[in-house]
């Protein structure tokens, strides 16, 4: 409790305002930051200001813009200063709800981003899972697992903190269901039920949250929060149990014994909730939390708190999930906030994204997916432009025909469970036709 | 059926095979291509090579690889040759599964990326729902709105396919529950369940889709997924309602009839599940189908189908969701595809990703979410290094705080129903500290 206390950068002045001491005026800034930073706010108008507001309107027509505070000029911002489009200046505490890990413009960033390699991967957009690039490894390697949690040395990127999330929780079905099962591959039954929804394919399991939290707003994710009812109300949900998390009362030296008190009745509630929803059938294959609960109020709990619902997880045989899509990329004075618990086995998985500027999540070795992939010659031929697909006798034969077409040089896709289907770009011209279809043409003839 | 005979690049050709006429071989292709695209396909080994090879050993140690076709050299490729990391040069008809518009690194591409005003979106990662960039409606203007569906003047953007479904998906949901509210606000009772997963906030609602479709795998769409058993195994699911859709044979002209009465079958099952779940007490909320099922095996259905189904999914009051990421951008010979049935009126919602180059969806007006935003002096100061809140006594109170704040120019955050939080960059310097101090020292001194 001491250590939240001293490494706050406001507790030491706010002491003062709860007790009602005296204003606080500090020293004039020194100017020692990088050359790009502002000097300070520069207010020109009252914000919104009449563009902003003029350009809210128009937005207006387009989306709702009930969330929209006012416009930037995203150009002109620099460091830590977010300038709007009616030339105010502001100082930002809140950098794009915490996304801004090293203030705007930075140089080091905008060099990164003109450099030929990283703008190929924007223009090219590269299906990360089929067909990487080659420098994918290495950059991995160099990033991300650079700064991975303790225990953790296997990373999947995402697009964003929802998308982490969503495949983290798919990650400890298949993880649970895979236990459930042992060695054995899935049933029959297992196969054919899940593509309709239904158990045993699609299992009754569930994810503990807590009650204010905030994991993401896709469908999967929002059955695990539980912080303001604009994001919930009215979106079909899942039966998943909810505990309460931690109330601490400040300042926490005075409330030592009290707040101590709490985290154990929230901890004995999890045991509860665990114990209740695999008698109701649902077993719990994860619990989620984030070390500081940011979305529903930054409320914070102990190590203690945090080492205790790591073993009850292990415990119970549910995955431990630690959300550090807010907290992640040093904003707590360590790279993950969990580091502050000082654990050597912090958690199953591990979500980010804002500050590390990708999405993704890290996994212990255990929690990877281990499953494969499932695949008269022509048939049912059919498309609209170049949207165009044709049937094959049977998978092997479409597999081998796709393998024989690459080492002559074409790259064809399948789908269903005996299709190819053809996804040219739009630049497709009528000799690309003419030299796919000699290619083909010549692959067909081998297989007689 | 005559009309998607016709237009398809493939048909002329395949109708030799499946007749087993003759071998094709087509002229040698004439070279009108832009420069930069290449000859043709040039291979070195086969595929995966062993530089592949070596990288997926690599790759492997870190991420699952099952799925990994070879690795690529996105800088060496260009218009519709996808070059590999050993050499092999291949006429790309796949497009990263349809993702790629005009071709590899198209120069157009580039230098819209090189544009400084587009780099800075990537730098600074604007969260566009609050803080839009000065640009952002005339953006939208210019380029999805001169491409909207018939009948549509609203567009949301997404980061991808399966966030614009699930947020599609939760439009519908909205929508529909409005409708049954009528103009009363949601009761007390909605808002307290909702943020335990409970009817009436989290209603028992549901979106009727296709066997054989793919919506996205995160938990929402993959409840309306049925295309392989790798997408859905051991992901607890949704109990919604999923119809046939139309298996039609071909040649279409020879099987017109039987083609007719499987759709018409297809067509009577949508209904009658519709009034089944109904009648379970989960109706459908709305309906969501793809022009062309790709990933289900290129499933195609006649214009007067996907007519019906529309009138169908207004008949008893389902919004009905076209799901365009695969088939949207011109790959089907129009715009979208949904263009082929051509009707004034084809959708409530339409969604796209892909080789749009972004995620979104456009709605009707009707669908457009129409909630707004719910929020002694300080207390409870808490964080971990730049990781900061503070209780303000009332959400009013807060709310003020942080507007006089920002007239001063300084950005904050709230959170919880009356905290401030604090997320400054990792360049916030301890003068940085001060000037943020001195401003909102005087904003709760102008409260007293």
């Amino acid at each position: 409790p001491v250590l939240h206390y001293k490494k706050c950068f406001l507790t030491c002045k706010y002491k003062y305002y709860n007790r009602g001491w005296c204003r606080y005026v500090s020293k004039a800034a020194t100017k020692t930051q990088m050359e790009f930073d502002y000097d300070g706010p520069s207010m020109k108008t009252s914000v919104p200001g009449p563009r902003s507001q003029e350009l809210t309107k128009q937005l207006g027509d387009i989306q709702n813009v009930g969330a929209v505070n006012f416009f930037c000029n995203y150009e002109e911002s620099r460091g830590n200063y977010l300038v709007d489009v009616d030339g105010n200046r502001m100082l930002d505490l809140y950098t794009q709800i915490s996304s801004i890990p090293i203030g705007y413009n930075h140089p080091a960033l905008l060099k990164l981003m003109t450099n030929p390699h990283n703008l190929s991967t924007f223009v090219n957009r590269p299906a990360l899972g089929i067909l990487p690039p080659e420098n994918f490894p290495d950059k991995i390697s160099e990033s991300l697992l650079s700064v991975a949690p303790s225990g953790m040395s296997r990373v999947q990127t995402m697009a964003c903190g929802s998308c982490s999330n969503e495949n983290a929780f798919k990650s400890m079905f298949i993880w649970y269901r895979n236990k459930e099962r042992g060695q054995t591959a899935p049933s029959d039954q297992d196969l054919s039920t899940c593509m309709v929804n239904q158990a045993p394919g699609c299992p009754d399991l569930s994810i503990l949250s807590f009650m204010g939290s905030f994991h993401g707003r896709t469908m999967g994710c929002l059955a695990t929060t539980h912080s303001k009812v604009i994001h919930k109300l009215d979106i079909p949900s899942f039966d998943w149990p909810i505990a309460p998390f931690p109330r601490l009362q400040y300042p926490l030296e005075e409330f030592t014994r009290e707040n101590a008190q709490e985290e154990s009745r929230c901890l004995e509630e999890v045991e509860d909730l665990i114990v209740k929803w695999r008698q109701k059938g649902k077993p719990v294959a994860g619990i989620v939390v984030e070390p500081i609960q940011a979305e529903g109020g930054d409320n914070h709990a102990s190590p203690d708190f945090f080492r205790s619902l790591r073993n009850i997880a292990r415990k119970h045989g549910s995955a431990f999930h630690v959300d550090e899509v807010q907290t992640g990329g040093g904003t707590t004075g360590k790279f993950w906030a969990h580091e502050h618990w000082g654990m050597d086995d912090p958690a199953d998985i591990v979500s980010f994204s804002k500050k590390l500027l990708t999405g993704g999540y890290f996994q212990r070795d255990e929690l990877q997916p281990d499953k494969g992939q499932y695949p008269n010659i022509l048939s049912r031929a059919r498309g609209q432009g170049t949207f165009c697909a044709v049937d094959i006798c049977d998978d092997e034969t479409r597999n081998s025909i796709m393998l024989k077409a690459r080492d002559k040089g074409v790259i064809l896709g399948g789908c269903g469970d005996r299709s190819i289907r053809f996804r040219p770009a739009l630049v497709f011209k009528e000799y690309h036709v003419h030299i796919f279809l000699n290619i083909f043409s010549d692959v067909l003839a081998q297989l007689k």
